[in-house]
């Protein structure tokens, strides 16, 4: 099943899975994609072929499994694994994250790492300098490192991070990053979210 | 010019803004849409399609004038303009938010709200209590409010906000808001792209 599936179908797994996860919090076994659709704002057949081009669970006039349907999506975005992430970078965005705990059990952040650890002291997580990461990641697994640094550090962060052998980076320096090709980046950007904000608001006042 | 513009396109506004900022820093008065396709990793058609939903600036086969693109994207997105913002909210993504550089001169947090406001200090941010919300919008300026809160009390601050008077929303919350329509709301999800993040990671692995 090695379908080439678009980035704007991966974009939408996740909101699926919130969809899902929340019909099935409400107790609802079965769920139409014009349900899906609607809570979604997009259209039913949109859903329908997206939940296709991954082998497509559910059988027209019958609706999808709820629980077969989020334990699919878990599956296919790799949620039932446990990740093991890494912040490099222990300003407010690196701190807010490693106290964050609505990513699930699947993902747990291991260690902070800063320039100056110095002084800094999270709640659960151990702060280690930079000098160490090399070593660190050696002798423990981590799966993810997240780049947490102000954009003038975030090229040379990500090059140590890649030296290191890790080979998913969840950049959020507001800047692109240029490794290799076998190294999985996806960048967030509030800035863009505020913009998209930005935009509604204009268009209303305009 | 009162055309249906899609949500594709406007989430794609803030990228080309970054791109064309980063060619204007760079030096370059013209571009095409082929480099702009490229940078964004997208098509040139996509480029040249979405810009003339916007009435078209450039002709083809000349190029489009840097700086002249550059400005129309701020005008489109209000990037020009000044909006005040207040956040909800002093816990670790608050803190961050009302910490961070990185927006521009157009956006400027001006209070930072939390139930609880005793003993928490902010360089150059006032913290004021959630009780004090309304006057202080009745006798500042506020454009945007932050919801920087846990899930469960996303909820009623959005309805505190609107009760407010305020009609822009940026949701940190991990839930849907249920507001008039006539709030604009944008939410930003941070498990969204972490999901996206894990997809390829799993992908790569299996």
């Amino acid at each position: 099943m090695e379908k080439t599936v678009s980035p704007a179908i991966i974009k939408r797994l996740p909101r699926y899975y919130r969809v899902i996860t929340h019909l099935d919090g409400e107790g609802q076994t079965k769920v139409s994609s014009k349900v899906i659709a609607q809570l979604m704002d997009i259209t039913a057949s949109q859903v329908r072929q997206d939940f296709c081009s991954f082998g497509g669970y559910g059988q027209q006039g019958y609706g999808y499994d709820v629980k077969k349907l989020k334990a699919e999506l878990e599956n296919i975005m790799g949620l039932n694994k446990r990740h093991n992430m890494i912040i490099i970078g222990a300003g407010n965005i690196g701190r807010a994250l490693a106290g964050y705990k609505g990513f699930g059990d699947g993902f747990k952040v291991t260690a902070v790492f800063d320039i100056a650890p110095e002084g800094i002291d999270l709640k659960d997580v151990q702060v280690l300098p930079m000098s160490g990461l090399k070593e660190y990641c050696a002798e423990n697994k981590v799966d993810i490192a997240v780049i947490a640094t102000p954009r003038s550090a975030a090229a040379d962060v990500a090059q140590a991070v890649v030296d290191a052998g890790i080979k998913n980076i969840w950049n959020f320096a507001p800047t692109e990053l240029d490794l290799p090709g076998d190294v999985v980046v996806e960048n967030i950007s509030m800035s863009e979210s505020l913009y998209v904000l930005s935009y509604y608001m204009n268009r209303q006042e305009g």
